[in-house]
């Protein structure tokens, strides 16, 4: 501190953006030598067969850290949240552990599909003997299916039972499964048109992502889990996390997940689009938790039609429970319509309470996240000048 | 590579582990240093009244590690995600640039609220007296008012009218401001009952913010922007970014980004607790985009029921436009339950339209920020066990 140059306030700024950008320099270049590293986990990872995610050894890595930096006054969510994002880079980049599927004969119907096309490139990479099986090579399926360890109905939710039943017979051990975002019917039109193995997925993500590692797939039993269980542990050393329940439950839950939030959704663009709201303005004038939702509603519309359609068509007995819905949004907009708060203030109670816990957690989930949008938001504004 | 233990992957793997723990420990002390160095960027620029954040700046130091990341083959998201994060750290740790308002009498009624306490704090700090005017102690109303340079406003909406009526003749020069998330009424009620300076201000942020660096702070015009112009070079200096448009505009904004948004959560909530849905299972079945609508909704019963009841009530002429949208929704609900998919479709095409470019960029957005979301979720399953 005693060269002169700090005494002039405008030179030290100078200085110290100088030594800032070569801290980043450092910062980058750390990054790199670990990104190799971690590439070279893989590698090993893979001559091992083990799994690529590991959470045990994630959660241990980032408790000594966050300790550390306790230690030296640093923040220990900051840490936390650079590594995070450090490692889901690594898992893109890392080849999934070996899955040896030599032996088997797989065959995607609606493989040429987005979704499809993901699970057969997957097949391949480990090996298998993988045919696509279409509506134009429709005279190719009993060729295909007399020798195949599993049959995977990848197709639209309104086409699956009627393929699912066009199905030559299969072999007495072959897999029967389907990727349907509704499960019930699927897998009862499974179970009757094959004697052997049956089992319903779900998997909870899109045909863009770059590697199944973290993403959930669900599990619907259907018939002789010990001779499905190869695929299951396929799934499971690609890096996707489980969770089972049954068809019932879980096309239940979809009624919220996406029947509902589909609807809603659309509906809520519709709206806009009819009342001419100016978007760059809604833009302009939001907070970080509005540019999210409105976020939200507007990428629906990036996106298929008929697919969201479908998954709406799909179970007529979500439409009460939708009646119900708007019944609800009416009631209570009547009563403010009648300027009666108490109705409103007396019902938020409530919904708290049923809320219990997980309001607040969502409070504080919720704040982190936005203040990640909130820096990819400046990010637009910038890229957008 | 010739070190005989590589040859035993299993050591090689712990190895490779033990290397990334003291890559990231070394990750960790740059991160220390970057904090210092910003902190005492901090220092010099309040010594230089520098405001906080320099958009421009920050683009640059951004593009030109995205730059050499790409040259080192590293992803240039994963070094920017990375550094936008470290710099929020730093907005959070400087201190705003130096702003003096020794010569400055100010009073904020309500100044015992959440938000009127965040800006008698801020005041406060730049050296202002600061008086608190609030429901017990209104005798003193006149005797802070006579001196005032600036008379801050900020109590519940259903309240502001009637408080700024009740308030004593302020002196000529005396700002007159308000912080309501409503503008039209307040700002006329202020132009009113004064005759000198007078704005609106709609703070687009909650009083848990650390800082005001980054945060939306609309201004709607009242009267004498020049004399109010140290009130906003203040708001300025503290990092916030300002956006101007009039009352009418906002107050139109308003009715979708908080009126419309504020009851379609509260009534999609008060919906999931009517049909008991079973939130651990929604959870557990969630996609990341699922998960985040549920927080979305979830996290607003953690909050005040009578700040949003006011915010709903406080422009009744929002009813008749969410009247609009409980149709809409009739309509296409009615529509798919004669199971006609078309006018679903040929409707989602037209919103398409409408929402232009916006969808395929939310869509984009939003991705980057799920991914995010996928990493917090890791982390509270992790912290639960």
């Amino acid at each position: 501190m005693s060269d002169p140059s700090t005494e002039n306030p405008d030179v030290r700024l100078q200085q110290l953006r100088e030594a800032i950008d070569e801290t980043d320099s450092a910062l980058l270049n750390l990054l790199q030598q670990r990104k190799q590293l971690a590439a070279e986990v893989g590698v090993v990872k893979r001559s091992l067969g083990q799994p690529l995610y590991v959470p045990e050894r994630e959660a241990k890595l980032l408790a000594a850290r966050r300790e550390e930096a306790a230690v030296v006054g640093l923040s220990p969510d900051l840490i936390e949240d650079v590594l995070r994002r450090v490692i889901r880079e690594s898992y893109q980049q890392q080849q999934a552990a070996d899955v040896h599927l030599q032996c088997k004969t797989i065959v995607v119907v609606g493989g040429k599909g987005a979704l499809g096309g993901l699970f057969v490139e997957r097949f391949r990479e480990a090996g298998a003997t993988v045919h696509c099986l279409d509506k134009d090579d429709w005279e190719q399926a009993e060729d295909y299916c007399q020798q195949a360890d599993l049959v995977l109905v990848s197709v639209p939710i309104a086409a699956t039972e009627a393929i699912i039943n066009r199905l030559p017979k299969l072999p007495e051990n072959c897999i029967l499964a389907d990727v349907t975002s509704v499960k019930e019917k699927p897998l009862q039109a499974m179970l009757d048109c094959h004697v052997g193995p049956v089992v319903g997925l779900h998997p909870m993500f899109g045909p863009q992502v770059a590697t199944l590692a973290k993403q959930l797939i669900v599990i619907t039993e259907g018939r002789q889990p010990d001779a499905y269980q190869w695929l299951i542990d396929t799934l499971s050393r690609w890096g996707a996390q489980l969770y089972t329940t049954t068809a019932a439950q879980h096309d239940e839950a979809m009624g919220f997940i996406q029947v509902m939030r589909h609807l809603s959704t659309f509906v809520y663009g519709a709206h806009l689009a009819e009342e001419h709201a100016d978007l760059q303005q809604l833009l302009d004038l939001s907070s970080p938790i509005y540019r999210l939702e409105l976020m939200m509603v507007g990428r629906l519309f990036a996106q298929n039609a008929d697919l969201y359609a479908d998954i709406i068509l799909a179970h007529p007995e979500n439409f009460a429970m939708l009646r119900r819905y708007l019944a609800t949004f009416d009631e209570y907009l009547a009563t403010l319509e009648q300027g009666d708060k108490s109705k409103f203030v007396d019902k938020f109670a409530e919904v708290s309470l049923y809320f219990g816990d997980f309001s607040q957690k969502f409070l504080e989930d919720s704040q982190r996240l936005l203040a990640s949008a909130g820096d990819a938001h400046q990010l637009s504004q910038i890229a957008g000048r």
